[in-house]
């Protein structure tokens, strides 16, 4: 048993959908979370701005002394994931795998769609993932660099964001793909439209959810469960290098919490 | 990458609802199992013997070059896993905790039932794993040292099986549970008695599927899956401390095989 927090990183507010669901399936954990607001998207970025970015959040957390580490960032995952994992100590989780596991469990026309930002379309690494667990699986990949500005301005309800989600998708939706991958943890904000974009028979893979499965299997493997006893004393606590306000906004709309404890810090 | 195969055991036949699951949701993989026939069951006998069975079946496996290791028993599990984890440098798996997280993740009334041999029942791991995480969940237990012998002696469609299932969980079937841990490798081939017994609204929790699922993170984490290119020369291998030809009768059924290559062994 460990009380200590688990940490969570992102470009921005993309993470807090991992961290619903952390919320939801581990409710005896405390939680830290960093996103980068001021220097979001992470997407366009060159890789190595984003190991580097990526690190001085892990740098950050790990001196908030935390017992495991979700990349809660599909671009950072895609970039920095094996690097930042050869060279701590404490387990860490990327979204990327789970959701690749995820989407192979459901389809079963093995036609798969890949949405994510720029840089992890570019890397590849959901496709080449994908197809060294079965090449028979055909993947279907697209880049939607305009959805992480919709959420991080708080646009998601907006008919703005339905027009863009529609014209963005409208290619995929044609393809016959039975699961599509969200390989954003923003996407889950604009979930409805994207649902609504696909068709009810098309499967939403919420990479972030399934990375909490894996948290949960990894702290019982490590036997550093918070138990029962910490779910009164836990703390849910936030930090962005950008606004408090605008985070806020959308951190406790989307956790429906009345107000979280958030402070700016630089990193 | 690793091309090694992943080593189960049991104390007989039981792990073979383990290795159905993995043979689906990891076609890729190699397989060795060893199932302990000639001492079964483990159910009733005393920890320290049971602990002493289990290391020989781990070394004997361990010889073979696995790369992971599954404790496809719930006796094992309860008395031997986390010696067996501290001692041996693969990654090891058991069957209770995946069990016990799905089975609060499935169920929305929180009374949860578990049912297993008379040595996993007693450990009381199932009730203490639940109640660890969610003191307020009400656990119901009951070992049915029955059934073991019916798989064993390959019984299960008989009207034996029937009635003996029947007599057993006629208590439990009335006590407004919504899950049920099937808390034994063994029980899953019992699943539609079991399942008529305690009716449709009841949720059975399969422990080795859950496990399975816990195998499949973990080579991801240590990067030790097999990839497509493995799927034609995957191996599935067979041995048992019992009757060849009874373990095959039951295996090719189970796994719908046409035949296994089984190789009777002293451990």
């Amino acid at each position: 048993m460990n009380e200590k927090a688990i940490g969570f990183l992102d470009s921005g507010v993309g993470g807090l959908t991992v961290v619903k669901q952390a919320m939801k399936q581990l409710p005896n954990e405390s939680i830290y979370y960093i996103g980068d607001n001021a220097r979001c998207p992470y997407g366009p970025r060159p890789a190595e701005e984003i190991v580097e970015f990526t690190w001085e959040l892990v740098q950050f957390l790990l001196e908030k002394e935390i017992k495991l580490l979700v990349i809660a960032c599909n671009t950072a995952t895609a970039v920095a994931l094996d690097e930042i994992r050869s060279r701590i100590s404490i387990p860490v989780v990327g979204v990327i795998l789970p959701g690749s596991r995820a989407a192979i469990k459901y389809s079963t026309n093995n036609r798969i769609g890949v949405i994510g930002t720029k840089g992890t379309i570019a890397s590849n690494v959901y496709e080449q993932t994908l197809l060294d667990k079965d090449p028979t699986i055909k993947v279907e990949s697209l880049s939607c660099p305009k959805f992480v500005p919709l959420v991080e301005s708080n646009q998601i309800n907006t008919s703005i964001a339905k027009k863009v989600v529609y014209e963005t998708l409208e290619p995929l939706a044609k393809m016959g793909l039975d699961t599509l991958i969200l390989g954003c943890t923003h996407y889950p904000l604009l979930k409805h439209q994207i649902q609504n974009v696909m068709g009810p028979q098309v499967t939403l893979v919420d990479s972030g959810a399934e990375a909490v499965s894996e948290v949960s299997t990894l702290l019982d493997y490590y036997n550093i469960s918070a138990d029962y006893a910490n779910r009164k004393s836990r703390v849910y606590k936030f930090f962005t290098t950008g606004s408090e306000r605008l985070f806020s906004e959308i951190a406790t709309e989307w956790l429906e919490m009345e107000q979280i404890d958030i402070t700016q810090v630089t990193v």
